[in-house]
């Protein structure tokens, strides 16, 4: 990456962006904001090889990124709960077609996407989660209403396809994630693995998994993922994001985290739990127990990734062992700030 | 249950039971097994309601766990490594048909089987995991399979039995897992449900989840768990035994926990993971730790269930807050100890 597309990262004033969402947050009384309870909202598009995308490609995850932004935001500032922020938040992304989640979704060997996704809310500990679906167009609210109306936590494949046209959800073509670009590279990765005969994986670019986690204004964490998983998986393969503990968790007494990466590290190293563990039982920082996992632990074994994350005092964490993790930042103040590279 | 069937379930010598696997490891020179380390395998065979068994299906239950922890042993006893006992243990348990786990499945509200199960390996972290299978009889090898000859952790549904076919695992016939008395539970549910239009799950009477965790002579933890999950559970749904850190986990660094009960609480307080968790950071013994988690918070939260855990030193945990949990216990001297009620 260049330099000069680090600059167009830079923080950018939420009053420069011109939305009809932002219009109606920004037009909130201004007594009623600033008696309000502080309040956060952290998303992620992906961890990952940042090296290979074009200006135009990071301009446009930014601008989706930023419109998915400014309707968490929007929940938030109007005093919603955080669990409705990080739906809305990722449904935003998951149909911008920009991430590897929802409509962008990476193919699987099979050469169609199969989708993950959890929420949970840290309040209450209920959690939803789906995994290994193929014709939802937004998995993190089939997760919610796995959340709300099962006994269950997660439900894969079929099963929650069905549980889905149970709820009136549609299901949707599987040309509904048709694009170009993954197409080309489904069939050049297929004529490649049939010259070589090889069955390895190949790295993907970039994991555009995308996440966020929010504090309402009545202190209140929530945590969600949504994902295609890594490019060319096995079909049938799950990663992190869907299972909680390891890509997604939230509890208000300790954190809310969302990972991205290699989703095997996560799972193994149940990462999300592990960094909540040491915050809640070193009552080390937030920061500092990130760090110790990501920067330190998963390093040793060589899973890349990283994690956003927040706990309930509002300390927001962002990092990341890769090249670049697109994360943005909002607080009360409206300012929504996205960057990739380190700092 | 009756005071005489707690009788049944006092600890038996090893030596007064005859079978081909026992002959073979007691058969050991002596010099060889004062010289080894000492080792320890615990195994489960599900928290839950017993007071609705007969003492016949008690007894048939004890003697596949006492012929299961047989092999385990006999692993163990020969210098084999703690993945292999559990795995081997783990496959005799799910051949029985005794317990919901393999051939013993419970059905889901579609009438057959959806088998899940996970092995860890606690001195590399590697794991393998399946859910959702139909047409696996040994789901635990499976997991064994994904670990080894994928780069993923956690394969579902179709595209698991896609794997196993690639490894040349024969599909079996949903017939093999036909079975008369869960046929006919299966048709009077579903007659009842027709009748009152009821869509919540019935409580199933006893769980029977297996797992085992067990210490090799080298000091490796290990652990594993295979399941059918709740009986009348939603087609596509995934408890906790399949979830690294959520019912399965090993840890050379803190210990190896299998659980069993209603996975979606141990998927909402990750409860493996978290067990390990305050053994490793809050230095309290596995015990205690486990006391906090099962008999306290899980406890408060209604959610019933049980863990078989072991730390490095070959400490051993056995919880539950249920009326009961199969459990036993063999150590290096080869006396095997089955019990089921709470001491």
């Amino acid at each position: 990456m260049t330099r000069a597309l680090t600059l167009i990262l830079a923080s950018v004033p939420i009053a420069l962006i011109a939305t009809s969402a932002m219009t109606a947050s920004k037009g909130l009384p201004q007594d009623k904001q600033s008696n309000a309870r502080n309040f956060v909202l952290v998303a992620h598009g992906g961890a990952g090889d940042y090296s290979h995308l074009t200006p135009e490609q990071i301009a446009a995850r930014r601008a989706a990124m930023t419109t998915a932004m400014e309707a968490g935001y929007k929940v938030l500032a109007g005093g919603g709960r955080s669990l409705d922020a990080v739906e809305t938040t990722i449904r935003i992304l998951e149909d911008s077609g920009q991430f590897d989640a929802g409509r962008g979704g990476y193919y699987t060997r099979d050469g169609v996407p199969e989708l993950d996704a959890a929420i949970m809310d840290g309040q209450t500990l209920n959690a939803g989660a789906v995994a290994a679906v193929k014709r939802i167009a937004n998995p993190i609210s089939l997760a919610r209403l796995v959340m709300e109306k099962t006994p269950h936590v997660l439900l894969v494949g079929a099963g929650a396809e069905q549980f889905a046209e149970s709820q009136g959800v549609r299901l949707v073509s599987p040309y509904y994630f048709f694009d170009e670009s993954r197409w080309k590279n489904y069939q050049e990765r297929r004529a490649a693995e049939e010259k070589t005969k090889s069955s390895g994986l190949s790295a993907q670019p970039v994991h555009g998994t995308v996440g966020v986690v929010a504090l309402d204004q009545s202190g209140n964490l929530a945590a969600g993922t949504s994902t295609g998983g890594t490019n060319w998986k096995m079909p049938g393969r799950v990663g992190d994001s869907p299972l909680i503990g390891s890509g997604t968790y939230a509890n208000n007494e300790s954190c809310a985290i969302s990972a991205t990466g290699t989703g095997e590290f996560f799972i193994r190293n149940v990462v999300a739990a592990d960094i909540c563990a040491r915050v809640k039982y070193l009552h080390v920082s937030l920061e500092q127990a990130a760090t110790d996992v990501i920067m330190k632990e998963l390093v040793e074994q060589h899973g890349d990734g990283g994690i956003i994350g927040l706990d309930r005092h509002g300390n927001v964490a962002m990092l990341f062992n890769t090249n670049g993790m697109m994360r943005g930042v909002v607080k009360s103040d409206g300012n929504i700030t996205i960057k990739i590279r380190q700092e």
